[in-house]
């Protein structure tokens, strides 16, 4: 029974998942849980992930969520997956942990934060805090600085390396989800940041051609939104 | 050279990898990173972490920060570390990874937001937002409301397991953090959930003398917080 991978294209650890999955040749079906129609609240989606929230995976009898832990399993539950993904020394290892412990509440926090509260939430008639966004795009700019003049600065990919771990792609899957932002405010946020720029272009290469076709869905929700945005600017002129 | 923890026993991972060490007998140094004194900002101390944040470890040559990497870490370097901490088998391992990312977003997001906000800010003189000490407050029972029906629902540890791991540790000194609260805040949030409250105990005494030695500090602020607000309420009288 091949691996069951429930996801949301529109959520960026799906995304990552499932470019990982892809990339590595493993055998998967993906199962899709559309969060906005609120299908993660189903209770057949509940015995899979009782946090409600996408990605999972179900291996056999086993069932995991969060997608940093399900990288990490994928990674060493299925022997085709290239050593530098998750590499097995203890050290290389550690410092992946690092990165992906801190990606939770500083850059994915703010991405989060930003990109629900100026343009999911008023697109789907939730509430908003203009409050949060902006405090969450303070702490986006704090992260996205970091990368640039942390976390990336020796070697081409995270922690140093020369080909991308999971932690690379986790962190560029969150970073696009500012896409979903006005063509402004994306450029305006991330131009001042040349390396993470590089770095994003060089894991996209590094896992084409499934890096763009799992994309595909979210520049698909991003023209929607622009369309959407220009038409209700255009009708309060 | 012994490896080197920097710490304040008032940050609760801080304190959930120094009751790590001494309860699995590594022969450490505790260097002292005074957070209330900003201690953290100082150019030596961003040499070890760049994030001015604690705990962080140095061994050897090898420097490392996130409390949850460096459990890893030490469960895997030191070959005394008894294997219950961070079991090799894959499955448990990867839901132990699962709770400790979910930790991230939940319990300690809750946890920090509320503190910080009702008790460390006004403290200190520092901004505190009671809008996001609500919705904390919020995040905080929704994730002891999962700790009781979820993850502790089969055996007496997370993730059904008979003896504690890098996760109990960590999530129990996080909810430890609740002791700053006044009594009554305190035992009204953690007081519905029984089980969490008997694993909390279940897990000090599997860390035994250590746990409470390590607490103590807290204790200490504890009884001059409740002594400064009790002054401060009889003098608005």
């Amino acid at each position: 029974m091949a691996l069951k991978v429930y996801a949301d294209r529109m959520s960026q650890p799906s995304r990552a998942v499932l470019i990982f999955c892809k990339k590595n040749g493993i055998d998967f079906e993906e199962i899709r849980v559309d969060v906005l129609r609120n299908e993660q609240f189903t209770p057949e989606y509940k015995a899979i992930n009782p946090m409600s929230q996408v990605p999972a995976i179900v291996d056999g009898g086993f069932k995991l969520f969060e997608s940093h832990a399900i990288l990490i399993y994928l990674s060493c539950a299925f022997p085709g997956v290239a050593s530098h993904w998750y590499p097995g020394d203890l050290t290389i290892r550690a410092k992946i942990h690092s990165v992906l412990d801190w990606h939770h509440s500083n850059l994915r926090r703010g991405t989060v934060g930003l990109v629900f509260n100026t343009i999911l939430a008023p697109l789907f008639g939730l509430p908003s805090n203009l409050q949060t966004a902006k405090e969450s795009e303070k702490l986006l700019m704090k992260s996205l600085n970091k990368l640039e003049n942390f976390w990336l600065k020796d070697g081409s990919f995270l922690v140093g390396s020369s080909q991308p771990s999971i932690a690379d792609l986790s962190l560029v899957c969150e970073i696009m989800q500012l896409q979903l932002l006005s063509e402004t405010d994306c450029n305006r946020i991330l131009s001042p940041y040349k390396r993470v720029v590089e770095w994003m272009e060089d894991t996209k290469k590094a896992t084409a051609p499934h890096f763009d076709e799992v994309h595909e869905f979210l520049f698909e929700a991003q023209k929607r939104i622009r369309e959407q945005t220009a038409k209700e600017s255009s009708g309060k002129d």
